[in-house]
């Protein structure tokens, strides 16, 4: 039977799940699991899937890429509803879409963004917990992108590698490294070719380290070029991460990630 | 001992509430209940608050205002870190001040904002649920505005009001009622000298069902000038309101409602 590949888009809510990765040990909620199942069903036989970038337990998706082959035959807004309708509802499918047989979510990836969101306020928030990191410091965004402008480029990123990165090289390039400050909250953008595990949020808790005045500006430059881990700030916590987008070759003509700022 | 009137900003995600009036039933929690447990623990006396706006069940507040008065003696920022202290995870002050003695924040607020948050899209959201209403069946935001206009003014809102209203008159002052869409959301930002129970979530539910082509523009006139509830729409669900903020008299001197845009 002809074997088709699907890719689609994945969004979650990432604070009940046990990260992306499905797991040996029983009783471990992943994403991947979830949409194994929902698609196995709809696909009424077993179908495993790659994603474009593996998220630690807790971290969120807006733009998540996946890709499965199957020789059921579905239209892809058959996919589409179907598997959602199958899903919990922390995670669900944006798009489903046939590719070519080529098409590969985390070898042909040419770009992945994440962002940081921390709340900077005296007092945590309410309606957000879950949703962003509590820093109560006073952060300088100034200071901070000062700071990241020293990581962007491509560097040996060892300082920043979670120790159970399985990556062959510790060298990637990080296309871009951006502060902002939109009154409480202020987001860390970072775009790279791809990611080490923990790099974002190793990255980020040196940024917030500088930002508060519990390191100088140049203390960047001295953990990048130590490539140990232990020079580096603590890892920043999960709630605050968001995977925002994948980006591939234009051939595969995916849909462009959608604008999805909540409105408030 | 001398009595003080303080006021405060109160901010709350309303999921795990039973609205916000103390309930006589045990077990039943409010958010009038947790900060006036946690207001009594800071003055070391028991206090009573009063707000600016009762929301309901599951209805979530940024900038709900509150008074209580004591004759325990604190700094604002005591009062205001203190209670925070105490106070669970879904709830919080973002701002104590002490007020003039005829302050009242129900009595003297000159005006309430609410916003309803729809999520418009064919699949439900993962990252938000719990935060927006959704709403599968696409929405033409310009019928939306159009039913709108005809609903503000100042009207006997008869057909909006919740059956346990106890307000002694329904006629209420609407002095903006507007609707946009940012990608897939559709807000309704409702401006008012006061609300009825429920009028929010019950003008919200008609404009939906209006929006989706369900009703006809014209059919807004004829449910306000029915003055019978039955007349109206469903009472949008509460997941989706947001108590922005109450206004009062410049001499009062309250801090200005921080834009709170969540940045993602």
């Amino acid at each position: 039977m002809a074997v088709t590949r699907l890719a689609a888009g994945v969004e979650y809510d990432g604070r009940a799940f046990h990260g992306w990765q499905r797991q040996r040990q029983a009783g471990l909620r992943t994403v991947q699991g979830e949409i194994e199942d929902a698609l196995s069903r709809i696909a009424a036989q077993p179908v495993t899937v790659g994603c474009a970038g593996r998220t630690d337990a807790g971290v969120h998706a807006l733009g998540q890429v996946i890709h499965f082959d199957t020789s059921a035959q579905r239209p892809a807004r058959a996919w589409l509803l179907g598997t959602n309708s199958f899903l919990p509802a922390d995670v669900k499918l944006n798009w489903v879409q046939p590719v070519p047989d080529d098409f590969h979510a985390r070898y042909l990836a040419t770009g992945r963004s994440y962002r940081y969101v921390v709340h900077n306020a005296s007092s945590r928030s309410a309606l957000w917990r879950h949703r962003a990191a509590e820093w109560p410091r006073p952060l300088d965004v100034e200071r901070m992108n000062a700071a990241a402008a020293v990581l962007v480029g491509e560097h040996d990123f060892s300082s920043f590698r979670g120790k159970d990165c399985q990556a062959k090289s510790a060298v990637k390039l990080l296309r871009r490294l951006e502060v902002r400050r939109q009154g409480d909250w202020v987001t860390i953008d970072a775009e790279a070719s791809g990611f080490l595990h923990n790099m974002v949020r190793n990255i980020s808790g040196s940024l917030l380290a500088i930002g508060c005045g519990h390191r100088p500006v140049d203390w960047m430059a001295q953990v990048l070029a130590s490539r140990q881990r232990a020079a580096a700030g603590e890892t920043a916590p999960a709630c605050g991460l968001y995977f925002l987008r994948a980006d591939f070759p234009e051939r595969f003509a995916l849909p462009a990630p959608r604008p999805v700022s909540f409105p408030l």
